[in-house]
């Protein structure tokens, strides 16, 4: 094989199962990998008799590809991404395209996408999700960077995507970093996705005292409702399966860890001012799981009983149905506020309907849900929040009495609900015309002279108040809170 | 004057005032800004008769300072520091001393001490509390850096700052940057401690429909109490204030600013991995707050309405005390976690009790609570977490059935308590022994192969389960949460 349609080096994983995936839809794929030993075992196993080729010598590799050469990275996020680029870039030539398909920080991709085109190259940084099985068989793909780019490679990025009725779930999200910035945000709504599930489990198992099955049962029929969606069908599937006669569940550690890109997207919403509140809670609730030995020790000195939930359990699960969902719309909506101001920070120019359209099928936050997202946004692109459609508005105002009272139950049970108290408040205070926030501007204002602006004169007009009687004129400097 | 003992670059509020200060305490002070106007005015005016001298030139400023020179930099973060510095060099020696008393970032305080040590230069980066009348009558400092300048500022910066008991509320915190990161975490804290007071008055407005007088009455009681702490103190005096008959509060525009230090601090606890979770929802609220149009708008489609609290205000008021403490229990045992974390991560041996005790007087967050975590962390310097205290322990139980009802009564009534909420949350994960984290690993190890340890094997054994019956046997790379 002598002219590849497209090259993928790092054959972890996901570079295996995507380099399948492209064999099946009949492009011919050269494969490189670090270890030599991986690429041969890959080529030996899996890839026999399939239009797929291997060369030990990344020289080689690279003039095995037709050009303008494809070349999709699947390796480690970070400098193994910058020693890949800088050993590849002496055998590249004008116009070659470089796919970062990992999980990259947008800032290294922006920066990337720069460093290359000074070289004539094209950078994509292209995130992806759907984990072993997406990969094999049709991921979701959101590809950003280089615009000149997209015409090369959409053809085989939009065949080897899945498809939600018929729409391929890849699509130009935009220049730049844009691409790594829409997947990490994907990633953090990931763990806010896991952590609303995680709640109903720990409110099923310790508020109801359900076994793992019953649990089971109850997902599944979520997943026939309103909250059809991968990580709830999965969740149904993990609870009923066992080792050795014992729910395979029980046996597993509740230390839970992370790769980076939920604190990454919560340390985005800090820099853009935006309220990613439930992200930053499911976040919060991994560190709080990984800290094992000194939440036996707090279990001693404080206690870890939790009172049963008295109340019907029909009626439970059904306010708790009605958490999860809320929780979940207001999650969405406010991941789609930080998309909204980092689009307006960099000059994206984001679609927020193509974004949720790529979400709706081969990601690992695959849901029916997306598809309203998707009509939603599609309706009215300038949507400044999803809370403001009106199917959005009705569904949660019809789950607002039975997630109040999740939250009570579970705050009298002893039962911690991070996200669903979190979105809560966050609904509660979103849709406060006024807040307590005039006392911290005075608070401000009395300890450092911070000035505020008045609820009778123009925004942007600014006062300052001798709380003291003996203050001085200065206004204050760069200090405190 | 020729032989100043100090001298201080920056003449806006917090300059000024510590340079008034640092004359009363009997110190010779040479002054310099950058607008020679702003230098004369205060030579003519609050300098005027005291052992204060300024200079328009930096030359002749440096020169009128004893050596080794003391040089106090009181201006903007960021890079104004860096240029001041740059633009000093020429005319330091080597043994000199530049003290930053700006909100600094620590990475920035690591990266000047190592740039000026190469000079011979001893750098200081000194996080300062207390606002304009701290930095007057005696702020609480946080000094960190180069060691070798410790003996040569502490006779300056002790004399000037608060004592609590004879104490002086400065001492040396470590090496680098940690002067500052400890001033970050006092900033986050702070953020923590006004949002409690905010969502008490929140309650007390929308759901006691308390006027802002009775209100005061009831912060000026708690001052009394355990809750006896400087922004009580002024909270209670903010909300008796009046302007030609309206209480002043109620004239201010609910949308509260920030400074960065809070965002810092969130940053932070992501990348030591500690749960400062009321921090980060208390900037979240800011940043809500902040979206003063688009909440209108949010209350014109979701409704603004709340339910008023029905039970016996004094009932409520008690449970919202013991609300408002525990959540302040939980916020400095989260703040001391995060610099447990810095302090092993960057080998800078901070003692909490030292810190703690910095804080008990001339800072804004500077209260009688403050003296009982300087006790329990003297009598257990190596205490993993303040809950473990058996002082702490004690008040946060007798306080949880308050807090608990507060919560729900807030959560029924539809008035936000994000740092209340996610206090609990945290305190209610942290005693639990078992959490729901083995459910959110066993999604992590069906739909990425991240693998897994158990409940009956050793620590840093992992296991990953076939969950479909057809997935491979190769573990995940770095995709996915």
């Amino acid at each position: 094989m002598i002219h590849a349609d497209i090259g993928v080096i790092g054959l972890a994983v996901m570079g295996q199962n995507l380099v399948l995936n492209l064999a099946d839809h009949g492009f011919s794929v050269a494969v490189h990998n670090r270890t030599t030993a991986t690429t041969d075992a890959f080529l030996s196993g899996e890839a026999a008799g399939k239009d797929i080729a291997g060369s030990h010598d990344l020289g080689e590799f690279v003039s095995s590809i037709e050009r303008p050469r494809k070349i999709l990275l699947m390796i480690k996020a970070g400098a193994p991404v910058d020693q890949q680029i800088d050993a590849l870039l002496p055998h590249l030539d004008a116009g070659d395209i470089i796919i970062d398909g990992g999980n990259s920080l947008f800032t290294d991709s922006q920066r990337r996408t720069e460093m290359l085109a000074s070289h004539g190259i094209l950078f994509v940084g292209a995130g992806i999700s759907g984990g072993e099985e997406g990969a094999r068989h049709g991921p979701s793909i959101m590809p950003g960077g280089d615009p000149a780019a997209w015409s090369f490679v959409a053809p085989i990025i939009q065949s080897v995507a899945a498809d939600f009725n018929g729409e391929p779930c890849a699509d130009w999200i935009g220049p730049g970093g844009s691409g790594h910035y829409v997947k990490m945000v994907h990633n953090g709504i990931e763990y806010g996705d896991m952590q609303v599930i995680a709640e109903a489990y720990d409110l099923m198992r310790r508020g109801l005292d359900m076994t793992p099955a019953a649990m089971s049962e109850q997902f599944r029929t979520w997943d026939k409702d309103k909250l059809d969606s991968y990580l709830i069908e999965i969740t149904a599937e993990i609870l009923d399966h066992s080792t050795d006669g014992t729910p395979t569940v029980d046996l597993i550690l509740d230390a839970a860890g992370q790769k980076g890109t939920g604190k990454w997207t919560v340390i985005a919403s800090m820099e853009q001012g935006m309220p990613v509140s439930l992200v930053g809670e499911s976040v919060y609730a991994r560190m709080v799981s990984a800290l094992v030995s000194e939440r036996a020790a707090a279990a001693g000195v404080l206690g870890d009983q939790v009172e049963a939930i008295g109340d019907d359990p029909v009626e439970v699960l059904a306010d708790l149905h009605d958490a999860l969902y809320a929780s979940k719309i207001v999650s969405y909506a406010q991941g789609f506020m930080l998309l909204r101001a980092a689009s307006e920070e960099f000059g994206w120019d984001l679609d927020p309907g193509l974004i949720a359209g790529l979400w709706r099928a081969g990601c690992i936050i695959r849901s029916q849900f997306l598809d309203d997202i998707t009509s939603a946004y599609r309706k009215h692109p300038d949507l400044p929040n999803l809370l403001f459609d009106e199917f959005f508005a009705s569904e949660v105002a019809a789950a607002v009495p039975g997630w109040r009272r999740t939250v009570v139950r579970a705050t009298r049970a002893g039962i911690p609900v991070p996200a669903y108290a979190s979105a809560l408040s966050f609904f509660d205070g979103y849709r406060s015309s006024r807040g307590p926030a005039n006392l911290i501007q005075a608070q401000r204002d009395y300890f450092g002279a911070h000035t505020y602006e008045r609820v009778d004169r123009e925004r942007g007009e600014w006062f300052h108040t001798d709380w003291t009687g003996h203050g001085g004129a200065t206004t204050s400097g760069s200090y405190d809170a």
